[in-house]
């Protein structure tokens, strides 16, 4: 692997993206305590690898949680999602994660050491018990170092929670794997007359695809909210964010995203019957586009990708169909490489339509289907296949376009049916190979 | 580019895989004439680019052939499914083919150059109105380079069509794109008492993907079969054979295997009727297996390829799931990666078997689930995991394994059902990056 190596130019560039995308503060939600340690399961002995995040008002926050469809589903997936349910999202206060071991395919000791690692965090925080949801990120088929990480559990939750910018930083930081930077996002929005805070964290960078994959993330806010409410909104909210995005294609065995709510910030509670539909309509938006935000950047550090590519799928006959396309497009190799080579070969991206495995016979007419590439810099879109016929393209001008780092690719499908979505995917390179070929040594 | 160009290394072992591939000699169906020149249409000047297979045996040939499913089809797809549904297989003699350019999303003109390429083949072989069915393989969205081929083609069959090994080899050279050899088999058999002959071409390379891909291929055969029976044995053969290779999952507007046959060995016609049900069988079984020889060499032949991959799914409760988990995992990025990296990472086998699409929730039992890996050499398989338990895998002994060319991954189901499936695929490597990161430069 040494030709291929990550040279010097690779680690300039994305220490570069850290830069852009890590944020210097932030705005965090009232109520929450967070924070991260090295407790000893990445094994250079310093890199933080355990996070906690506490609920410190009162002890009834709600959550929701969306998790892996993968059959062969990690013990953190199986014991969370069984308290989740049990729970019906009720008095969920806490999240206990570790990186560098995905606790995934290890039999019976992996559902106890899951089980074991909510236990002991319930008690160091005082929480009342299973209040605490369990994750887990990094190699498949090793049983957790679980000794080290039960004794880091009460030395975290003691002396080193706390709500600064430093704290959700850390916390950030100890859930990343491949990750080049911690994924961190935090915004107000104003709902009923008050200011509320909405935070987020994921871990991504490989397996990333639709339908989720190695993807931890959480949102937590103040506003206040119910069990029902939340969890109508977070299912929302993933298929357009989390679920629309693509790195590999790959889907892994951990993937769960978590949204808890603990109504510290005060006001009437939101719910999702008719009399709350405007306040609901409102979280929805903001908690969608903060999670669109917070998957975009798990796309920007997709492994060894240097493009942040928009498929963007217009006048599809259903959302359904326009999702199933972008998807397509989004995870074809030959699309991932041609972008990462500035090439405009639009032949993968009709091939990549072509290919997809819509429902209806009218979902796809060649005849009527443009694709365009549209600028990043807001110029005029450049037009490269109208109503099925190949332009004229000016390929000095289509490589300008894709020379720089974010790409949006529009296809209309004119089929009249209106539908549209969004999807984003990165470029497939030679960083990917090379962290891909010799991942676990 | 440059540093990640495929350096002398690796054209070392291309070239290696070609000596090792391709055949110098044959032997080779009665009654069919074959061959290929440079034309014009590869901008080198001297590349083969023009390639013509005719029936000389009377002009009574029978034909079957399977196309792509992608919504966009090539034009030269669109005029031979024509054809050989217009015409239910009977009185197909001849082939003409081009590479360089797949005459692909090129409108009205693409259909009419497609079609002129058919009439003038037939007008330079003395065949009867449309029964030569056309070819193209290349880049998508230019026009052909019609009149260059339009001369080329009388050029071609005039004195450069014969059937020695030298016009076989020059005719599957004349259909390749990125391959990197030519794809040429050939086989004996023995059937009622006659010995037939097979022939077998192909081009691959990159869109290689489970429902054929840029793959075009075809078979003929002296022996006598009537159209019905050939379409049936092509359809099950295809399935087991191209439809059972992946190189990078994606699925091209071109693709078509052709199979013809002019019995020009003699013997009564085999049917699909209950009365030839041996003979029928034994053809079967005889074109199955050399499509597989042949589907074989494009993944071996993969772009960038380092490694040759069978994925061996049993004891699954069906046909279609075997196909449907050996599928996702020859199609995972990270599996192909992680090949490459000779890394024994079964994690990701795991994963990629977890979120395979199969349709039955008894389809897969994380606890009855067995993966392995079967060394090329006959020595004893290496399990890596046992009903759904992780072995203590000795890591060296799974690194030697894996840095041979040729590698088996068996997956066991355990579910009873007995079914199996055999699938082939590659690695994904640097040189795939290198080569699809800029084609058309």
């Amino acid at each position: 692997m040494q030709l291929y190596g990550i040279g010097k130019q690779s680690i300039r560039f994305l220490s570069d993206k850290a830069s852009r995308f890590v944020p210097k503060g932030g705005v965090y939600p009232k109520g929450f305590e967070v924070g991260g340690i090295h407790c000893g399961v990445k094994k250079d002995g310093k890199s933080l690898d355990l996070a906690i995040l506490n609920n410190t008002h009162g002890k009834s926050a709600v959550a929701s949680a969306v998790f892996t469809t993968n059959k062969f589903k990690a013990a953190p997936v199986q014991v969370s999602s069984k308290i989740v349910k049990e729970k019906k999202g009720e008095e969920i206060n806490s999240l206990v994660i570790n990186s560098g071991n995905a606790n995934a395919v290890t039999g019976s000791q992996g559902m106890k050491d899951a089980q074991d690692m909510i236990t002991v965090t319930d008690a160091a925080l005082g929480n009342p018990t299973n209040s605490t949801l369990v994750m887990s990120t990094g190699v498949i088929g090793n049983n957790l170092p679980i000794s080290k990480i039960l004794s880091g559990i009460p030395q975290l939750a003691g002396e080193n929670l706390g709500s600064t910018h430093e704290h959700w930083l850390k916390c950030a930081q100890a859930i990343c794997t491949t990750d080049t930077f911690p994924k961190l996002v935090s915004k107000l929005f104003e709902l009923n007359g008050h200011t509320y805070t909405l935070a987020g964290l994921a871990k991504g960078a490989g397996m990333i695809c639709p339908n989720m994959a190695t993807l931890l993330g959480f949102f937590v806010t103040d506003a206040p909210v119910t069990a029902s409410a939340l969890d109508q909104i977070l299912k929302f909210a993933t298929d357009r964010s989390f679920n629309s995005i693509s790195v590999d294609g790959d889907m892994s065995t951990n993937d769960t995203i978590v949204a808890i709510a603990n109504g510290a910030a005060g006001g009437e509670p939101i719910d999702n019957s008719s009399s709350s539909a405007e306040s609901f309509g409102i979280l929805q938006r903001e908690i969608t586009g903060f999670a669109q935000q917070l998957a975009q950047l798990v796309v920007r550090d997709g492994e060894g990708a240097t493009k942040f590519i928009t498929i963007s799928v217009k006048d599809a006959l259903s959302y359904g169909d326009a999702k199933i396309i972008a998807s397509s497009i989004a995870n074809s190799s030959l699309f991932k490489t041609a972008m990462y080579g500035n090439d405009a070969n639009w032949g993968r991206i009709l091939c990549a339509i072509g290919y997809s495995q819509v429902s209806s016979g009218d979902s796809i007419n060649p005849a009527k289907t443009n694709v365009s590439f549209i600028p990043s810099d807001g110029s005029q879109k450049l037009k490269l296949l109208v109503n099925g016929e190949p332009e004229v393209v000016d390929e000095e001008r289509a490589s300008e376009i894709l020379s720089v780092e974010d790409i949006e690719v529009e296809i209309d499908l004119g089929t009249g049916g209106g539908q549209e979505c969004k999807f984003w995917t990165c470029d497939l390179t030679h960083e990917y190979i090379a962290i891909n070929g010799d991942y676990r040594s």
